[in-house]
């Protein structure tokens, strides 16, 4: 069991056993007894979630189905443990009195709903769950600023973006540069793209991610989705925004000023950076994997997207360009066609065939209320798998 | 003649015909009319300061000898200009009523004396004249305290880590790098370095600048004043400071955190980037230079320090460690070298030579006024050319 001391800050994880969720625990237990878990709120993997419940003692835990939660308390040897399910259960984590700060981690439009309530409760946030900006960035960016919440952003893009402005005027800034590793096919001759599979897909040069965010970062949907997230977390005009790919991932954005000075925000390819400076900041904590050692690294490559290459970045940026209701769709019908192409029924192809469709044939909304988002979402997911079942 | 408006900030610059001074003026010229020119000093170019003053018309200037203030006044076209001389001149130029801000642009020792009269009026002071900090550093910085002077640098390594440092908490920082471009013989076999010519040194693969600090960069002495000057300019200990080798001089500097993440600053190697940022800070206007293109420059280097090439940084960082003394030492013997190296009568080896002699057998002192520092400079001088005029 962890250490905790009588001013740690409680620290409720959405998702914890993901990627991003295992890591918050790593940091968390590093910086013990800065921190404690108040609450977990986990998807279908009972038997992590039983082991990080045993380690960090949270008073309550989510699962996502009532069969889960029983399975759950039946191998849990702890006491004294409020046990939830479904979307309530990961609402009633995030609104926990004692939190102190929300990890926001749960992959997809299910985190949505649950972000929402860590918002409305006026918490900090640390967001690493990009889709919640993209369907809902006006909703949440307008709901924080009535509940005094604050959104510290956890992919290490935005952490970078958000270092680089810390000192900056936001008038002075002409361009904010995110960069993109290229993913597995960056070097891979154009032809030979359409036709990869899962397995060459999931293989990330860089980041170990979870399956849904490798294969958005081989087709650069990532990168779409994070521009539009960082619309909303910086307020910046579409045209100000680009991005660069850069192999090495060490430079994870840039921030270009008027003047011709550019700031930009290096460290090793590691989330545990940018989990770690969500929850301690404006404190910086001591690092715990080895510092960035550029004479051992000795070159950082930059190129410019090639468009060919990337097809999906251009209808995300489209879609950015073309208002809310669009990048709620290119969300929804990625997502579909991601989990598609994952259960090997459609080609990597596929997926810019299926996004590009529903973008451009949902039926274009107002999108004032989680209600609106929720529906323009299902809405665009059928529209989406009746394109997939007849072949795209 | 330049306009200017009546709100126009004021603008004495000591070293106008140097290559910094042009370069202020050009960027003086871009930004106008928010910017005037009360007063230029210079060293023995007439024709050129002649020219500056037709289009600039300061006040006042200030030329090296009375023979060249004589020569001035009959090459002069305008009215109502007053010409001085020596160092009371530059004195007087810095002290103007009316400067808001003074461009602290002459190169070596002589530069020290204007600069403490601009931080004595509690200027802004756009320092450029390293040699000022590296001699003075302590009594500079206590002279700025007291008089509320604000000192901007303008080279731009330190005008980098100044925009770095602009959002960050300083206990946070655990090293600030300093990149070198590596000079003319970063790739040069080691045997042949110590035979290089003048000609040879004078190449600089990517700055354009005056000839001694172009034979420093070739030796990284550059560096070694600038980790100086670095250490009193942002009250760092020297354990902080290191140096890497970047030859595409794009990264200027790099600020370490101790949570793993750095903020770098990069922009293209033209000098008119930090100067234009030292007038206007903490504005910054629009850029007169091309803004970086890193998909077209593409590949950025870094590399360790080699030892054995650049002897001349270890004995710099020893004296930086050893004491203030040994620093005004260091740049005294360093600049009695490069002259010599310059008039071709010692080698670029000799440099070395030269400086450690001087640095170990200089007669350690107390500097707490400017007469302690000449002192101890002059000295240093004697010694120096004793050392040359025996053979090294």
């Amino acid at each position: 069991m962890t250490k905790t001391s009588s001013s740690a800050k409680g620290v409720a994880l959405l998702g914890s056993t993901g990627s991003i969720g295992t890591s918050t625990l790593a940091v968390i237990e590093h910086l013990q007894p800065r921190f404690r878990v108040t609450g977990l709120s986990a998807g279908r993997n009972v038997a992590r979630l039983v082991e990080q419940a045993e380690r960090f003692r949270p008073r309550i835990v989510s699962l996502e189905t009532k069969a889960q939660a029983d399975e759950f308390r039946r191998r849990y040897s702890g006491s004294r443990l409020r046990v939830v399910f479904g979307p309530e259960g990961a609402e009633e984590v995030a609104g926990l009195e004692g939190n102190d700060i929300v990890v926001s981690a749960i992959t997809g439009i299910k985190g949505l709903k649950p972000t929402l309530a860590a918002i409305k409760a006026g918490r900090r946030v640390a967001l690493a769950n990009k889709e919640s900006m993209v369907v809902g960035g006006r909703l949440i960016r307008d709901m924080a600023r009535r509940s005094g919440a604050e959104i510290i952003p956890v992919d290490s893009e935005h952490s970078g973006v958000f270092q680089c402005l810390a000192g900056v005027d936001p008038v002075h800034v002409r361009r904010v540069i995110l960069t993109a590793s290229g993913g597995p096919f960056f070097r891979t001759p154009l032809e030979e793209i359409p036709g990869k599979s899962v397995e060459e897909a999931l293989v990330h040069p860089r980041w170990k991610m979870g399956p849904k965010v490798t294969i958005d970062s081989a087709t650069l949907m990532n990168k779409g989705l994070e521009l539009i997230e960082a619309r909303w977390l910086f307020d910046l005009d579409p045209s100000r925004l680009d991005v660069l790919i850069h192999p090495q991932s060490i430079v994870h954005s840039l921030v270009e000023m008027r003047d011709g000075s550019t700031l930009a925000q290096l460290s090793p390819p590691d989330m545990r950076i940018p989990i770690q400076f969500s929850l301690t900041y404006p404190d910086r904590g001591p690092s715990s994997v080895p510092m960035l050692d550029l004479a051992k690294i000795r070159t950082l490559e930059f190129h410019a997207v090639e468009a060919a290459r990337y097809p999906l970045l251009a209808v995300a940026r489209r879609a950015m360009e073309e208002g809310e209701s669009r990048t709620a769709a290119l969300n929804a019908s990625n997502e579909v066609a991601v989990e598609a192409f994952l259960a090997r029924r459609i080609s990597l192809a596929d997926i810019t065939r299926a996004v590009s469709f529903a973008v451009e044939r949902h039926a274009p909304a107002r999108l004032d209320s989680l209600e609106d988002i929720l529906r323009l979402d299902g809405e665009t997911r059928t529209l989406t798998l009746k394109f997939i079942e007849r072949g795209c």
